[in-house]
């Protein structure tokens, strides 16, 4: 490649500040270190996590400024760095915000997605070998954001953070294999684990709420939603009008929006004795859940799931399959499609109330 | 016999008012109405749920007063109601605070050991069938409590709440397998399902806590506790310490002490990924658990046990024979042998701290 080892100066969008409208830049991305994979974004899609970050309501290091957003996101590789075996110049990937070095202590362990390994620095918006950034402007290092900063033209993550996929796949539908869909089935799946025949709660219908219901649905062999209930139309709190519209409560419930006292309804909501709850959503930075003890005494269960259970590396090919056998959908979530130079109308559209994914060709 | 079907006077210790020193009287038992048994109780435990009840600090209808007290017996059945057939006079029984139907939905699920039959009337201290209570002093009734009520020589019970146990195994010990014992080994067992090589904390070392400690002994097939840490020796947080000391955190924590602080601390102190924590002790009613979502989202577990699972009239005989078997322990709980006279040292006994368990002869 006539760009391998050096310097590319190309588009992405920069948020300089929180709640700033983000600056398309010329923005120059170093090439990829040892351990590193430089790739080019085709696609990418908007996500909560993005539009939370950049309000600065994040106040741990995560959010950090300036910095190059985005997360789910599909593309093809550019060049990679020294030692990098599993992937090379012209794979088609994802990159993945949970990565999956299949060496560290929660890859091996067998009972978590969770991957320890580049976490140190992710979290802060660097790479891992210098912990400095690949992404700068006129001089200036620009911060990563969950190790994949897909809201540009090229970007630069960790080996164990791209999952290579079926170059027959389309990338402007399986960008959405990053993060939301997946989140949502997996909470099913792996995390919860509905069996045939179970009655499900779902709080929160944008993408991830959506893709539980999908879930549930391949789980139960049926259709996924049977009933919406707005709290605001009872007097009652919801926990107590399930309760009482399910004889009991329900056997699973998913908390799909990152609402604290959402999370106890949904907890609440479950049957006695086995319902299982589990927090899909992300709480803003310092906000506690709380409920009674006797709510955990009397047999309900509380957990919560971080990008499904799915690991990474391993699953989103696997997805990607399914996605391509049509045992998934991805394409009924794609509301609109807009550019990267409209990313800051994309976040308008995020919202408000009618767009689930917005992919942005970039 | 002689008394069947009659009202019998026998001696029970009554507590008319939180607080104040219980009065052994001399108290009249009805006989035993249809799916009822009356039980004459030879040997009581006290337990810190008796004490707890005592004090008032429970505001639901669970702490009625005047009542009589007690959860943690062995008897003799002396008659029974009409329809009663899997017990008959004379036979060697357990009183069981968690009942086991086996017809309602709960015991139906194959999921719960909670029994929702008779919870309706246990509850609010009367039998199910009159909703009345079986016991009166001069003519004022006195309230039945847990379901069990044997602080008392008579008592009684539902069918549904006797566990008929080996009629070889001593009263005076397996009383202690109608609470506090089969709780602790249960939320190893049952609940938490530890396996062997696992971490645990255990976060208050009474009755239970050492049960728990004892299961995971035999669970993990080596000796049960191998640290003390003392949270008034550390300046940090317990949960921080604990982290620290074990590489990332425990594997199963149970909390067997009812604070709310420390049912945080206990869930905080698991490792990120896959820890589990588990609720055993009883919080001041009203009292809530807080925790950041955040511990739930990336693998820790929280849930809760009560009677640690075991299916009452099916499980305790079991672990009767298990007690004969020498597979559980305990003797080691008892430390202390009184009468039902003194019951109120007894509760002395049991605020201080060299007590573990005291049994009443009755
Ligand atoms: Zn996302
Ligand atoms: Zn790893
Ligand atoms: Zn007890
Ligand atoms: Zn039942």
């Amino acid at each position: 490649m006539a760009t391998q080892g050096k310097v590319i100066t190309c588009k992405a969008a920069v948020a300089y500040e929180a709640n700033k409208p983000l600056v398309i830049e010329d923005v120059e991305v170093a090439p990829p270190q040892a351990g590193e994979v430089r790739v080019q974004i085709l696609f990418t899609a908007l996500c909560h996590t993005d539009a939370y970050t950049w309000s600065g309501k994040v106040l741990d290091p995560e959010g950090l400024f300036p910095c190059i957003l985005g997360h789910e996101a599909a593309g093809i590789v550019e060049s990679v760095g020294e030692g990098v075996t599993e992937v090379q110049p012209g794979d088609h990937v994802i990159p993945c915000y949970q990565a999956e070095c299949k060496e560290c202590k929660f890859c091996k362990s067998g009972k978590t997605n969770l991957c320890g390994k580049i976490r140190g620095a992710t979290g802060f918006g660097v790479m891992m070998s210098d912990r400095k950034s690949r992404f700068s402007v006129r001089g200036t290092p620009i911060y990563h954001f969950m190790g994949t900063s897909t809201f540009s033209q090229y970007t630069v993550v960790h080996d164990v953070s791209v999952a290579k996929i079926d170059p027959k796949a389309p990338l402007e539908k399986v960008c959405l294999l990053g993060c939301g869909v997946p989140t949502g089935l997996g909470a099913v799946w792996n995390t919860a684990k509905v069996e045939v025949g179970s009655s499900v709660a779902i709080f929160g219908l944008g993408t991830v709420g959506l893709a539980v219901a999908e879930g549930a649905k391949a789980a139960a062999k049926r259709f996924g939603v049977t009933e919406f209930v707005n709290p605001k139309e009872h007097e009652k709190p919801i926990q107590q009008v399930l309760v009482e519209m399910t004889d009991g409560g329900v056997d699973y419930s998913f908390e799909c929006i990152g609402n604290v006292s959402i999370m106890r309804a949904a907890l609440e909501c479950c049957h006695k004795g086995w319902g299982t709850s589990v927090i899909v959503g992300v709480a803003a930075s310092g906000q506690e859940m709380a409920t009674r003890p006797f709510q955990l005494v009397t047999g309900r269960v509380w957990k919560g799931t971080a990008f499904g259970g799915f690991k990474s590396r391993s699953q989103v090919p696997q997805l990607v399959d399914k996605y391509l056998k049509k045992e998934i959908k991805i394409d009924e979530y794609i509301t609109h499609n807009l550019t990267l130079e409209e990313i800051n109308k994309a976040f308008e559209l995020l919202h408000g109330g009618d767009c689930l994914r917005c992919v942005l060709k970039v």
